[in-house]
């Protein structure tokens, strides 16, 4: 099994040693079907790719760290696969590493720091707030992803990026589509915590946009979830409360599809269609959005352009090519099925 | 921020120590709301608690690994919680590593286990067959989570631990049922590679249950999605391609509950009524599953108790107090709103 060459790789597939590597490096000019299968034999012989290989074993391979705050929110399932594909091309290694729940991020990345030879860190979610001492420690560049506000107080934007939406604006935005519906009476699900989040400003533009129209704010339906917005257990059971409690209303906007996809759920079990009754709004444009049924109105982050730009960015620091910079991206508001004027 | 005590955070919150001390070891006998609370400020303090400080910190740290392939699979979420939530309680460090798609599993095992004081190994998910001298090559015990069946050819099975379904037998249940229900024309979502894998033996499960009844498979009914399993949009233009065929059919088993999620939404958009004119079976019993409209008829694989039993399995072989066992549980068929009996 070591003995495993390219060579032999290209036999097996029937093709030649530069499709093998043509495969193994990701190049575009490689037809899929044919780099698929090699992948396959690649697998099925154990045969460990030079760079690969050389990546693993030297100790002193150059490193990219992605600290993913809840590995088990899908949410960031997409940005993870940008990234693996552009550190690969930059022949770094990658370490992704999951932040638990009780440990802070930026600690996290000072420990890597000590023990890999890395040069730069990508966070994904996590708290929207740090300590700027700590922040002041990291000795390599750091991009914040999706969280666009500052990132520590007394610290300097100069000294660490952001790649985001403008979670307030974007948020305005959705709301005021539902009021442009003719909808007055808005619930929301939202985040209970008073933790520092980009919830927090979601939240503030759904505030601005009822104000904006002069419709005044029922805390009776402002619901908050459990701190994990994305379960799709807590959109179920905050809407089922909500329907429970006899309030009226006849949008829901949800600060996540997950939640909104479990609002759909129960609000199909109440009996309640979407949207001839309830129009229904998710936020993030994930997957799930447009395949539920109904096929979810949401508000769309584009989520591979802000980890391309995110690698870009921190490449270019690693390179002294750039400063640090704080890139917005737009929104995209894409109206599925869930949503209809008000009758 | 870095003079933050244990007794700062419990005044913070307003309970004594010990109280602080249940909630970051993960005792059972604290209130939750307490404990999310306590949470939440060791979160905004950046308070490291000693014990996950010590983890991160002693390099000496004992340490359990978990070696998931595809971090964007929602499959093994759940599993990866349980791991978590055991690792910690037994206080060792835990590494969760992802597999990339041109790395053997097995291969970054071993390189792990020169980097880390490592003691264990979870393997989730990925190949189904390895090399036999790799495997020998571990050091430390290895369980390997959802795989039942052999690892290696030449290899005792006293080498290693599983902990799985009998996915051929399962999978036979959810088709006998169907043709409980009448169905001749059951279409299959699966896929295509010739890969050993667990995704095989379930296919092995549909043909014999279809030749138990004397229903002759039908080449044009049996579709293969790309490799990748866990995409809706697999499952969404394979079930569209199979719908413009013009092929009869009258229910579709989906080899996974997001390659079914995808199917309902391509049946839904051809007009196509779910179950009323074809009922729709998936696999894996995702929390997708209990939530997507209609529900979706799975075969629930107990994830928690699986990964349960794999890390106590795990500690009782690195404790010598147990060897390598193979332990196998049985699925459940979850019957939803997706199917019904033939008219």
């Amino acid at each position: 099994m070591s003995e495993i060459t390219i060579v032999e790789i290209a036999r097996r597939c029937g093709v030649g040693v530069s499709t093998v590597s043509r495969a193994i490096n990701n190049h575009s000019d490689i037809n899929p079907e044919t780099k698929k299968r090699i992948m396959e034999v690649i697998r099925e012989t154990g045969y460990i790719p030079n760079n690969s290989a050389r990546n693993l074993k030297r100790t002193d391979a150059k490193c990219i760290a992605v600290l993913v705050r809840g590995i088990t929110n899908p949410f960031f399932a997409p940005m993870i696969e940008v990234v693996e594909k552009e550190v690969e091309e930059r022949k770094y290694a990658l370490v992704i590493r999951h932040v638990e729940s009780n440990e802070d991020e930026v600690d996290v990345a000072l420990e890597l720091e000590k023990e890999k030879r890395l040069r730069g860190i990508i966070f994904m979610g996590g708290a929207a707030k740090h300590s700027a001492d700590k922040i002041k420690q990291l000795n390599v560049p750091a991009v914040f992803a999706t969280i666009g506000s500052d990132i520590a107080d007394d610290l300097s934007r100069n000294e660490y990026s952001t790649v985001s939406v403008d979670d307030e604006k974007e948020s305005f935005k959705v709301v005021e589509y539902l009021i442009g519906l003719g909808h007055k009476k808005i619930a929301i699900l939202t985040e209970g915590s008073d933790t520092p989040s980009i919830v927090k400003l979601r939240f503030k533009g759904y505030l601005d946009a009822l104000k904006k129209h002069g419709i005044k704010p029922d805390e009776k339906l402002i619901r908050y979830v459990d701190r994990r917005i994305y379960t799709f257990g807590n959109g179920y059971e905050t809407t089922r409360n909500l329907i429970e409690s006899g309030e009226k209303f006849t949008a829901i906007y949800c600060i996540s599809d997950v939640l909104a996809v479990g609002a759909l759920r129960a609000l199909a079990d109440a009996g309640i269609r979407v949207p001839d009754d309830v129009s229904v709004v998710g936020y993030d444009g994930q997957e799930i959005a447009e395949y539920c049924v109904p096929r979810l109105t949401t508000l769309r982050q584009p989520m591979v352009d802000m980890a391309e730009e995110a690698m870009k960015l921190l490449f270019s620091i690693i390179d002294k090519e750039s400063g640090h910079k704080h890139i917005v991206f737009p929104g995209e508001l894409i109206v599925g099925e869930s949503t209809r004027k008000i009758k």
